[in-house]
């Protein structure tokens, strides 16, 4: 086997680290994959972890013990987090972005790989120590944004199905009051989709009264999962009063005037 | 501004790199953020160059020129990829996936992130050199697959509705027919979600007779789109005349008797 020289195994201890997010490394797992002394590896892993802090971009955790580690930490500071909340809130605010009905627009922001990674990002950061099992959204416009959350904390994403079209075995199914149409919506979930008792953290793209979001908790309990938090992009200052109390939401949207083409966006961090 | 050791610089540049995929980093960009000599970053990307090369886990292509630089391309080699495929078949070839209906129940794989984002990079490699604008699926199953294959070529992704649900302005419908259960649906794209005349690559998770991909190809005929490929994860065996004729699928669902709970899938490549 070859040797690496440290500027080689830099790169590839970055690499691996980055791609999997949250996972523990033991120095042994590297030191037999560069066939390097154990003290050589803490030594680079020592030059990535204050690299990664002097930048704000990251971090490196150090798990002790016998089987300790080290764990790559996607969280950027708050300093670096607040100044792209604060480039989405300017690119959310332009008043082409006004729909008819007095919808805010987003879905190109929301698709985009890289804004979505930034925000799962984020979730991630800001539920930082809840270790969920799951990340769980409801179709379809949440999709992307609680994806790279899931991958930011490295556990699977689960999705609730809009109405009651699933076609995987057995599935539970729930009706719920949109809170600001007052329709009744239908959602379904899987049984296998989701093991009972499961500690997750709910994810959406938008929140306007909560009917949505209380649906998604009342899905949860059919399934006995211990919600550990609740994180929506934007959620609006109208109604003050949301069918949920218990969330995180990054921006608010504080006014949307169709009329008079006019939009208030803010970050709330 | 402080200097950086070389081992410092790995950490940061490897990073930039890998979060911004298909991104040209200029020789000068990196200069003026490490304040550091252009012969310097030279012999930094050479080295990072090598090391991925050495590994085959991803590649940096250098673009030459005075508006030259590099480029991280998240391809693994072909072999890494056949791996991870095989390893991908030996957990889809679980009898306890035969759902009623004869489905194959794969959600729990395509929505692993870290499994997601690898099928994404194999898409981008396998239709590498083909520079799509945009990356398009269908909700819902796909779209997991369909963001990480946006992630890899780093351009944003479009969700075609199912049904008509569309509440962001003008939207053009289409009726399609299933080719397996010759149903009639719906799927509809917002105006504004796609601009006129874009060069796409379609992705979706699985395909049987192929009347959902036909749908797509129709609904990128309304949008003047360039098809550039279409990828799915699975296809089936039967039938095997499909109702689209050019596309990519990476496993091939040989046989699922849902009666004796058998199932074969092979890797394709």
């Amino acid at each position: 086997m070859e040797k690496w020289r440290r500027s080689e195994r830099m790169v590839l201890i970055t690499k691996m680290l980055l791609e999997n997010p949250q996972q523990l490394f033991t120095l042994g797992f590297f030191a037999d994959y560069f066939q390097a002394a154990k003290s050589s590896i803490s030594e680079d892993l020592s030059i990535i972890k204050e690299t990664l802090q002097k930048t704000g971009q990251g971090s490196l955790e150090t798990v002790a013990g016998a089987a300790g580690g080290v764990k790559f930490l996607p969280y950027n500071s708050f300093e670096i987090e607040n100044e792209f909340l604060d480039e989405l809130v300017s690119m959310l605010s332009n008043p082409e972005r006004i729909l008819p009905g007095g919808y805010l627009y987003m879905t190109d922001v929301i698709f985009n790989p890289i804004i979505a990674s930034k925000i799962g990002a984020i979730f991630a950061h800001r539920f930082q120590g809840r270790n969920p099992d799951y990340i769980v959204t409801v179709e379809t416009k949440g999709i992307p944004l609680a994806l790279m959350t899931a991958k930011a904390f490295n556990v699977p994403l689960v999705i609730i199905r809009d109405g009651s079209r699933v076609t995987e075995g057995s599935a539970v199914s729930i009706n719920y009051v949109s809170g600001s149409t007052k329709k009744i919506g239908t959602m379904s979930l899987a049984r296998r989709a989701l093991p009972t008792g499961a500690k997750v953290i709910l994810i959406d793209d938008f929140m306007k009264a909560g009917g949505t979001a209380k649906g998604m908790m009342e899905m949860m309990k059919e399934f006995k999962a211990e919600v550990l938090g609740m994180g929506v992009l934007v959620d609006t200052k109208e109604p003050e009063k949301k069918l949920v109390d218990d969330y995180l939401g990054l921006l608010e949207l504080v006014e949307l005037d169709e009329k008079n083409g006019r939009i208030e966006i803010i970050s709330k961090n």
